[in-house]
């Protein structure tokens, strides 16, 4: 295969189990995409070099192609360690911070984490900071940002600086509980539902008004059935509802102030479920596509990593 | 074998997941005892009847000695269902509800459990009622009974009546995210701790000033071992801080009056933990054996089913 004529550098967005790159042109637009499970986990096995390596070929890019990566590739377990960046951070100092993956045949560079090195609050994100630069690095003013996901993340920004932010385990434990517990029993055989669901939005409503009664209200998904008939979707959308109502409760003690814009970067159900969630809790939310955010990020490193 | 010349009944206690049995004399002591792991789950395979006659048989009990249940054995899924008592509920008429187990050549009662069938706040128990009954069913005034395990109860109590209750899923959740989380590996190797350990304590506190941000708290057990080098030890010590803060903070909503006595049904190492937690909520607690709560509660429903 040849690698098309315009192509000017790979950008990968490297997670914990899960792999996406793609094919940059001159102006910006994508190429081509490849997505794999071959995520950290995965790649810490067989070789990051080799999966990375296996999806260029695969998309004819040139032996020389330079590439930018963010995510759990540049975690300690990872490929190279990429380090972090302390808060408070501008998003534009990431770039400075990217480590070169040594001993390879092509430029490889793998963007740093942010740290918040706080005695109460310590946390950590990697690969949300280059969804960060991508969707709200250049923006100017204080905003939210929500980051849906197994470890959702909620991040004040103000300037292009990264002030503070806050990570939730809601996904997980809404996966762990919703597998593992005796909620398993409540929710098996749960079809479809969205953010419109009245259990969705009664749970949301729930979680925040109290939300020092979770694992009450969480008990609450199988007792509704017992008592109440309730069914398994029903269960499992109350169940998704106190999850996120819980996190909605916890993150919007991050700003005082509640006109502060959100800027809501997810893409797939999180996106509706959370935009519905978060006009449920009084919020205005604009939406922005976590993939596009991901991929203009790693656009904008790779601009300042090899000036045209 | 021969039946104890003093043997009046057995009495048991069959939950989920464990059972177990005693032989009661004619002033109530316990002539023998035994314990196993054939709860619900198991029994519902193997037979009710088989398990219980061969404990009894093993105790040298006689073939007419009656025997007195509680827990989960009277659930739907169990031996014989033995429905619920709706709150709120006099101790004292659990005994009024159980349940004859049929074509058994003995005399074999099951107690229900209670049911709260609030629309918001539906909740069940099976077992701990007879704790309760055994606990605090004779006392006079208000208080809160805390009975912390795998599904913890907080129940409030006036003069024998169980007014409302709530489940907090703390023991499960902890057991769950701690096995099957990505702070697993944050809790892999801990050695014991009690609840004077520090990190517990520190967690009790900042999860009871802040439940909303309970998720978030909960990612920091990991976080703070990335950025501040935690130990194993630390961390579980801090994950089950957590979880007790958290449950705390939301059952103290029960009761507006801070001088409500509260009553810690426990035994094992959660007793040390919530008293210490409880301390540490500026809530006196008086500690009561669970052990001894359910076979004082067993022996009561016995006496007034069987009057000497």
């Amino acid at each position: 295969m040849s690698q098309p004529a315009a192509a000017r550098y790979a950008a990968a967005d490297w997670g914990t189990s899960s792999f996406r790159i793609w094919l940059i042109g001159e102006t910006g637009e994508a190429l081509g995409e490849r997505r794999s499970a071959e995520g950290m986990t995965t790649a810490a096995k067989t070789g990051f070099s080799a999966v990375l390596e296996t999806h260029l070929e695969a998309m004819g890019a040139s032996a020389t192609l330079p590439v930018v990566i963010c995510g759990m590739a540049g975690a300690r377990q990872g490929w190279v360690e990429a380090g972090y960046l302390d808060t408070p951070a501008a998003l534009s100092d990431i770039v400075r911070h990217a480590v070169v993956v040594p001993d390879e045949r092509r430029d490889i560079r793998i963007l740093p984490g942010l740290a918040q090195r706080d005695a109460v609050r310590p946390d950590v994100m990697r690969g949300e900071e280059t969804q960060l630069l991508g969707s709200v690095g250049a923006l100017s003013g204080t905003r939210l940002v929500c980051m849906p996901g197994t470890h959702s993340k909620w991040v004040r920004v103000t300037d292009g600086k990264v002030e503070r932010f806050s990570t939730f385990m809601s996904g997980e434990l809404f996966d762990v509980v919703s597998r593992q517990s005796i909620l398993s029993h409540a929710v098996a055989d749960a079809g479809a539902f969205d953010g419109t669901h009245p259990a969705f939005v009664a749970a949301v409503a729930e979680a925040m008004a109290n939300p020092a009664m979770a694992t009450n209200l969480l008990f609450t998904v199988r007792s509704g059935q017992l008592l109440h008939g309730h069914g398994a979707t029903e269960a499992k959308a109350r169940l998704s509802g106190l999850m996120i109502g819980l996190e909605i409760a916890g993150a919007t003690t991050m700003t005082a102030d509640a006109q502060t814009p959100v800027s809501l970067v997810a893409s797939g159900p999180l996106a509706g479920l959370y935009t519905q969630a978060l006009t449920a809790a009084g919020l205005q939310s604009e939406l922005v596509d976590a993939d596009e955010a991901v991929r203009d990020g790693l656009a904008a490193a790779a601009k300042a990593l090899w000036p045209a």
